[in-house]
């Protein structure tokens, strides 16, 4: 693959591995991130720092995107100095960050205008995933486009799919999202309980891991719970903008899904007291701390 | 290993894949099930049937059992001609059922009253498990009591764990369907989701079964609700059976589980809807047939 000119804005958690796998096969990454400090190692790694996601995008063949929340994309992609005022035509832009089918939508539309592509590229495979180049990524948009974004994906990813139409990448996350969210509340109780039973629960894990309650968070996600390690990996806070998106796209379609209502509940009872910059396993809290 | 005689009392889907195991390995069987004809198929392959689980267990140096319900565990071992009034000082019963923790240690304390050892040896790892050998084995007992059993489930487990006392076999395969109960909700709402967004949801599996998301029931069971196969696997009344020992079990810890009771009332919903006999995947019909 030729090498081509990247921007990438926001250099959080997973965006810092991802820009720095583009940076190891040898493509150009222009940085852009709120806090210019966070975009530090990778500027002396190589990445060329832009003051604003349209500086970023005006020299980029690819821009890709990975910030917090719908807000925030609205931001960068229509805001002042946002990509849309600086991209140009023939150029492609991503937006890997989980956010809502409808605006991926709004996204593909206005820079289809602009003569851009578009691919709505939400990712799967938390930190461990960024950081080994074996994330899920889930795309939705033309053919064309896709095509377009394809190889760099193989950098950062094992497991790369075309579902269909823009929003469909946004859709297949939610699905995602919905299938951790009640999972991550059987994890927390299996642990509990085995804790309360006077059991090893490492050794439960050991027993109960590799059968059929087997699950990535299971295997992952339990050994930091039992640690105390309730760094993120993926933020309290993010995981209930999903679920929120989740539960409003749910409404529209006239699907009751209460797990995961009762997994938004019990994700804010965690943020309102004061955890919504803990990794998602510190739902182990409400179990362990308060109750 | 010396070739031993052993008794298997009930012999479904999984303790049919057991027995040939141990046929298999060169071992005697003599098996007793409640419908005879059901082990018909065992007995053309070499097993021995034996009209009562006392008469099983005379001759056998070990005795295992993997019945229905806690209420059939007390049958076949305390009731009229059950195990108890049969089995010889020196053997070992285990109890392969998912079964109280309680109802574990008092067949503990009534067998080694007879000189006998006893260990408590639920399974997990579904239908699949047993026929491919293995399954995940949870073990509670004495040391010397495991030891004596330890090579026959290593013709059955690949993942054999003594966890401690009498009992905690049984805690470790609640914390086990604790962990799946729950799971099961998410696998049902993600698909349920997929379908309604209007997605291709064997693709979806593709995205969404190698990452974050993972786990086994989304692997194994996700594909037959699809496919709208419904054959137990694992029965939605043992299931339901197993979710209300654990939820008991929880209350006297005073350790609050939701989201296993949401997973309760929703197959107790299921399982008065008639599907009692389907399998525990079924839990997708309250999602495209009931809401």
């Amino acid at each position: 693959m030729e090498p081509k000119r990247i921007a990438f804005i926001g250099t959080g958690v997973m965006g810092a591995s991802i820009v720095r796998h583009f940076l190891a096969a040898g493509h150009g990454v222009t940085v852009y991130t709120r806090t210019k400090s966070k975009a530090d190692p990778l500027i002396g790694e190589g990445a060329v720092w832009a003051e604003s996601p349209e500086e970023a995008a005006r020299e980029a063949k690819v821009v890709m995107t990975m910030v917090g929340y719908p807000s925030d994309v609205e931001d960068v992609y229509f805001g002042d100095q946002g990509i849309l005022s600086g991209i140009r035509p023939g150029s492609v832009v991503c937006d890997l960050t989980t956010s809502s089918p409808q605006l991926a939508v709004r996204i593909a539309e206005e820079t289809e205008k602009l003569g851009c592509g578009s691919v709505d590229a939400p990712v799967s495979g938390g930190d461990v995933g960024a950081r080994n180049g074996t994330l899920s990524i889930m795309c939705g948009g033309t053919e064309e486009a896709f095509r377009e974004v394809e190889p760099l994906f193989g950098l950062i990813g094992s497991n790369v799919i075309h579902h269909g139409q823009a929003g469909s990448g946004q859709h297949v996350k939610m699905s995602n999202q919905i299938a951790i969210a009640t999972n991550m509340i059987g994890v927390c109780e299996a642990l509990a309980y085995a804790v309360k039973a006077g059991l090893n629960p490492e050794r439960v894990l050991e027993s109960i891991a590799t059968g059929a309650a087997g699950s990535w968070s299971l295997s992952n996600l339990a050994p930091r719970m039992l640690k105390g390690d309730f760094a993120p990996g993926f933020y309290v806070k993010h995981f209930l903008k999903d679920l929120r998106i989740a539960l409003d796209e749910a409404k529209v379609m006239e699907l009751p899904l209460p797990g995961v209502e009762l997994a938004e509940q019990m994700y804010s009872d965690l943020s309102a007291r004061g955890f919504g910059d803990d990794g998602t396993q510190s739902l182990y809290k409400l179990y362990t701390q308060f109750s």
